[in-house]
């Protein structure tokens, strides 16, 4: 099994195109080895001697199961802490000193963190690999990763797909994440949100920088739905509206019914990140295209893949380990090399303290560091945030 | 190993008398691949791939670790949350759909919901097999298993037996689903309680109807013991009384002494579903007529036999599992080929929402349910509750 | 594999000289097994059909993760709680039933609580081993080991070094623990702290008792360093002092930066019982000297040993089960048969309760008991405290 270009996944565009398409495939051998789709009785899975650390300062439980069932279904074990009350960090104890005593205990760790940038400092810090399933605002790669499984194996490619992002895009960070990736794919991306809950500014320049073309916007999704491959469905959040009677006006043309589902193609496919509340009926979960339940299934086979891939198990598909039975599945996207192909970043020297105060450098004691691309702005090399004058 | 007659075990009155029997004699198999009476060195169990999802949205910290360490037992692995507070019931989503993801998790799931009728939601919803760990107000039904493995091994049979059940019979769950099975199962009950804190009528019902005579009443522990082959004791809680020296007038002649103890006969065995307080004086523990914590033991092989059973581990009792050594022993037990018949269930059209507040249909996003059997009231196909005029 | 001379770890106390030499040879036995050094790969462990129990009264993460880890690592399996809060404790059950139905569930327990001389209430109920974590205030024995074994790694030896203590000597309960077993050993003990924080009189004797020589008092760590061998930092905690103001002045002499450790011998070797905060340096932590995370990392095999003893793991290091490759290497330490002699202890008949509000017979029905050493005072046989007329 080759291993990834990358020792950590700290962010999705880290990763090489060859890396995503490595994990993809080998989360369908993943698949296969686990009878994900019912057909084939699974070959038990021998036991691994590797041990997953959960590392989590905010709990996520969902993230959280998902990559235990990933390492136990691969023979290994898991331990942990889900939530930083009771830990060492509130006796003071720097997020670094946590991760090099937790890489004593585990072969891998996954870590969430409520700043962004702690990503980046724990896979400084320790002597195992380290999976970042979410620092602060931005989503975890695994979640991106997930999107892209479900995508390729319900419509059999990536590339050439029109994928519209429905519900509140302007707080969506799975769509922020998601939508870049598959523009530069080459999929068309249509925004369908309410005027108020607009796709950012900052996500349509890089949506628009990565297929050269500006998504369009609409309100519509009763007159868009027919034109879709993929409806990528969010959650809109009643907090934030001034009342309820405003949300219920706002939010009803943005909930999938079964009669809208009679427009949409047969080929479309529904996915939406989980947990959903309003905005899509109960009634559509019958319908064959409704692909959300099999989407938060695909996630363990996923992260098996970046499992083992990480965990550089090099017999993984040899006869002896019983999992990875065969070869992955033929599917015709167009694979770019490298799925979001970051400028050479430079370091630019004597800056103060980071301008975010969501930034893991305002409470560890690491030397705040920025970088910047040619002709671009100057950012946190841990948060990535733009550092304007202000 | 025949599967048992249901998928899932939402309700002790699911099972047959022959799913009971076969249950508990995989249990004995259980308890002997385990070492469980300490003579015989236990075979090795060898890995078993399977996950339990432990889905408990309210803690019960001594059933969650008998199904762990029955799960472990078996070879398998777990996973779960153990309460509500951070999974994404709290962001809103259904009950079906939390289930739902889980599912795609693990390949049996146990739970443990507040509401009533929460367990039959999850059934449906969920693709593997459900446990219900207790719903509301309901015991569940793995406790009533293992009240019943733990008498067939200590009096080496279930039928014909004299069975005391002392304390607050108002509130002891335990002893309400227990007392009907055993009465069905052809054994006289003897209610001893206080007279403020009786078997409520509509249990007394059940069990006269169950074995044809109304169960004796008494509130002298002292001088019935001596009668008895099962003195079931249940939890007296200082908290029901008006002040504490009522608790301590009223609870004193039903604690069991060392002196009661010399009362009893040989083959007398005290019961208890735990945790005791004041109600067996700790003198008692000594006593070989003491089976309280061989019952609580007990619970893991019971627990074992029910997740193989339900997995349909088919291969469960050959060598290279290493698990179900042979034959369960000769009980005299006459086994009722159903345990307690329910008479067929007619559909009950148009009716509003259940009544009880407490139902899994007043959160959940189901139709409410109503069912009646020939000549019986109309109750929720949920909570089971009756839908009397009010 | 010889048994130890004890069935549980209560106190380190009870450990014979020969029963800490076998644990920590074993531990170097399991270090190999795990590649600890990083340098051989290791040959997987095989599945471990035993169960740890995790019974934790009030939390602590890191403890419990290096538990975790170590019965991981030799194949075994974990359950257990973290804090009382849900248990049965809280419905009013004794510690004594709650360790007996443990008892059931798994095959040994590692147990933290509250209150002095809980652990000897818990093993005299457990039907399977116990080990004490930590009871009340005192240090748990699974430290103490873990300081050996890293002293005895990083030096080669555990007689004859220059051992100095340093900060918080009047609350660092680790030192409590340590400083007499090294001097025991034949270590020579200097003690360096504050005026305001220094070793309590009653450890200055016990450490004399065992040296045969009082241990030299200084607060100059800057001129204490160069004679050093084995430099043990511990916490000061802002906490303790009036003011921030009090707490950097007198705290700032003993701060370990990487100046004073170029005053340090090539062969000195700095210890901290982490979590540190301020008190060394983070640029400290590259120079090859600084032990500590080793030191943390050596949790896990000396638990792996612990265990394997505790279970009587009679085929642990043979071929099947893949674990404890050869033997320990050469150590040069001259080994006390016994490390800490206990006078035989004889009992006293007729006290009233414990005069310790912390000692577990406060709230455990047990009989209070007491003892005494010849020429001794009389001792409480549940917290070991004192019982002094008052």
């Amino acid at each position: 099994m080759d291993a990834l270009s990358v020792a950590n996944l700290v962010s999705f565009e880290d990763l090489s195109g060859r890396d995503v398409r490595r994990i993809l495939d080998t989360a369908e051998d993943m698949a296969r080895a686990i009878g994900f789709d019912g057909d084939a009785p699974p070959i038990p899975v021998a036991p691994l001697d590797r041990i997953l650390g959960i590392v989590f300062f905010e709990p996520s439980t969902r993230t959280r199961l998902s990559f235990e069932s990933a390492m136990l279904r691969l023979g290994g074990q898991t331990l942990g802490f889900y939530d930083a009350a009771n830990c060492s960090v509130a006796k003071g104890e720097t997020l670094a000193d946590t991760i090099r005593v937790m890489s004593g205990y585990c072969d891998i760790l996954v870590m969430r963190h409520p700043l962004s940038g702690a990503a980046k400092v724990a896979a400084d810090a320790a002597k195992v690999p380290v999976i970042n399933a979410g620092d602060g605002h931005r989503e975890h790669p695994t979640q991106t990763l997930t999107d892209l499984f479900c995508i390729r194996r319900e419509l059999k490619r990536l590339d050439g797909l029109k994928v519209g992002l429905c519900g509140d895009l302007k707080h969506g960070r799975t769509v922020h994440s998601l939508a870049p990736v598959l523009a530069q794919m080459g999929c068309e991306i249509i925004c369908i949100s309410p005027p108020e809950l607009p796709m950012p500014e900052r996500y349509m320049t890089k949506i628009q920088a990565a297929s050269g073309t500006r998504p369009v916007e609409t309100d519509d999704l009763q007159g868009t739905i027919a034109d879709l491959d993929v409806l990528y469905m969010t959650r809109m959040q009643r907090e934030r509206f001034a009342d309820s009677a405003e949300y219920d006006k706002i939010t009803g043309c943005f909930v999938l019914t079964p009669e809208m589902m009679e427009k949409g193609r047969e080929q479309l496919k529904v996915l939406h990140p989980l947990p959903r509340i309003d905005e899509i009926a109960p009634e559509v979960d019958e319908d064959p295209r409704a692909a959300y339940f099999r989407q938060a299934a695909g996630g363990v086979p996923v992260r098996m893949a970046l499992l083992a891939l990480l965990l550089r198990l090099p017999e993984y598909d040899v006869k002896d380990k019983s999992i990875g039975l065969g070869k992955a599945p033929r599917y015709t996207e167009a694979a770019p090399e490298v799925v979001a192909p970051k400028s050479e970043l430079q370091p630019v020297p004597g800056k103060g303290p980071c301008r975010n105060q969501q930034c893991i450098t305002t409470t560890e004691p690491v030397e705040p560091a920025f970088v910047k691309a040619e002709d671009g702005p100057v950012i946190c090399a841990y948060c990535e945030e733009e550092q304007t004058e202000h």
